[in-house]
């Protein structure tokens, strides 16, 4: 992370202590930058188009278009969910990301055929990337029956967190809604991811009914909430909601929205918010930008926030390493010893430097094996899908 | 740009019409997709760090205190203007770029002194990288007597356009601080390239200066106003100030600002302004971000605008290049018969594709030269500065 060269060794795929063994394998990490693996907090993997003929966006402007067309092209283009998931953590991990929660579609058409898609990747890259799977009610929950079902069937079958949606702008009942999904998480112990891309004084208002269940619930640190367009509005009317989020642990995820009101990321770390990234999910039908470069979004996370200074950059490549982790609760993250040896090696002099220009990722560790070098996976992992 | 695959015939430099002669060189154009070249429409060249030690940024956040900081930075760093303006646009034709307009800074502590290091650059460039010279009043001009002059010393140098700074928030008197550059263009015969960072309803009033002094002195088509922040106001506000700049063919630069407001391209463009992308400069003590790659400011500028829509990415790229060339007035651009032979080759299906994750140039050829391979320039061009 910037200091002095130093040898590091690694046990059984973690950072460990002591003298190396005489006969421990060596790697050359040639007295480069080490960061520690990135973190994808927010995205969708089941519904990328990585490896598809391109995707001729002609996407009317509303949410619901895309959520419509999305439903429809989903099928239309036969987007696998195993195969696609696969292949953009593949892609990502070459960049460094050893971590992603995803969230994965669950409604009345599809089924739980996502969440079985992506459970299978996960299944295949364990030991390479660590996937948590939020069940996601993409379009709506309470206005197409059934789909709270398939929720908690997807619990069963293994998802890891539950997931909502635009409580009153989607669903049009934010208390049902929420009460579902809190049900949901309490009757079986998981976490809470919910979308709330509801602006102004309509997501403040969401947002305090989140505020008020998490804390009825005693679901301190158990709940995240994800974009928060409405933290982005004058500064009064955000502050009280932020004193909240912090007391109760409530963490927010960013993508660092350019061109939208969004959280200010160092007011909210700096009143003990825990705010971390995610890059929603690149080339997709909704939006083509981007190919999942977690170190990327760091860097559009800066922009967005107006960071120039050195301290600020820092900042914003945590929200995609350490605040990330600790948003979506991964044990043993970090640089330390003990930790899970996932690491990035970077040639730059400094971590804001990494953020300023975003590097060629030199070599990439995950679970203290080599995976990726000079941005893509070594030849034993490179198997398409 | 997305059609079927050509060939092409290069003579003199420029496309050409009929068949090839039967000694004619070829070059293997492997049937990717070829853009033309990327155009710079605003950067300062002679203030970047590439290739010097990381700059710890540390300064305050006000502009003044950015201001200040450069002043004070250039001369303590050694920031030679002559090498690093070539080192950046070395690095941007590798990438691409092969017409720049640069601000250059006159001061009355540095004198003329950047200009001449630029007129030396854009000499040992020539024929590879077109550049435009602004002489650019960076840390005011009425305020710093002496100024005036040393912007018309560097018109009879060779500087190809007159600079301004916020007339009213930093100069402190817009009437004056126009009529003089105003005045200057005439007197020389130059066009005009105003930075206006002033927001709301103050950078408004300055705008409506500006359109009338361009109407006064029949300047149509001469003038282009640099970032207009003041445009991302209101829409009622901005549209009367947007038609008089159709009418009067006042360009407008962006640079896609993530967190502030901004001209919407769309509309500007839908409007007949003719609207062109800039990347400000990469890694400077203002700010550390980017590489001055114009074809992620066309990302940056589509992200910033919303688009997702193929024709809308279509557009953010022609702000990097077509509109580019038409705002800065350069002449012969493009892909057609007759234009000089400036392009780039890339591994995509579509010009959104090319767009939503910019990729590796493969091939970049200026004046019918090739100057770049896989993002690098060639052998014979890669000398170091
Ligand atoms: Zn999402
Ligand atoms: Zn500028």
């Amino acid at each position: 992370m910037g200091g002095p060269a130093a040898d590091i060794l690694i046990r059984d795929g973690r950072f460990a202590e002591g003298p190396a063994p005489a006969n421990a394998a060596l790697v050359d990490g040639g007295g480069l930058l080490m960061l520690p693996g990135l973190v994808e907090a927010h995205t969708h993997l089941d519904k990328n188009l990585i490896g598809m003929p391109w995707y001729r966006n002609e996407i009317g402007p509303r949410r619901i278009d895309r959520i419509e067309a999305d439903r429809r092209e989903k099928k239309r283009l036969g987007i696998d969910p195993r195969r696609q998931s696969e292949r953009q953590a593949r892609q990502t991990l070459a960049l460094g990301v050893t971590a992603i929660r995803s969230h994965v579609d669950v409604d009345t058409e599809i089924g739980v055929a996502n969440i079985e898609g992506v459970l299978g990747t996960r299944e295949a890259l364990a030991g390479l990337v660590d996937i948590q799977i939020v069940a996601f009610p993409q379009s709506g929950m309470l206005i197409r029956p059934g789909t709270l079902e398939l929720m908690e069937e997807s619990l069963r079958l293994g998802a890891d967190v539950v997931g909502g949606i635009d409580p009153a702008s989607i669903d049009r009942d934010p208390v049902a809604h929420l009460d579902a999904i809190f049900g949901l998480a309490e009757k079986h112990a998981k976490p809470l991811d919910i979308h709330l891309h509801e602006p102004g004084e309509l997501g403040a208002f969401t947002l305090e009914l989140i505020i008020e269940r998490t804390r009825a619930l005693g679901l301190q640190s158990r709940v995240l909430v994800s974009h928060a367009y409405c933290l982005g509005m004058e500064a009064t009317a955000a502050d009280a909601l932020i004193a909240q989020l912090a007391e109760l642990r409530i963490a927010v995820m960013t993508a660092g929205p350019p061109g939208r009101p969004a959280p200010a990321v160092k007011k909210l770390h700096e009143a003990g918010v825990v705010i971390c990234g995610g890059s929603d999910g690149p080339r997709g039908t909704w939006e083509p930008y981007g190919t999942g470069d977690m170190l990327m979004r760091a860097t559009m996370i800066g922009q967005r926030n107006g960071f120039g200074r050195d301290e600020d950059l820092e900042l914003a490549l945590e929200t995609c390493t350490t605040l990330g982790a600790k948003a979506i609760g991964l044990d043993a993250y970090g640089l330390s010893v003990g930790c899970r040896a996932d690491c990035v090696l970077v040639d730059v002099e400094t971590v804001a430097e990494a953020v300023a220009a975003p590097p060629v990722r030199k070599l990439v560790m995950s679970h203290g094996r080599v995976v990726a070098r000079d941005g893509a996976l070594v030849d034993e992992l490179s198997g398409g899908v």
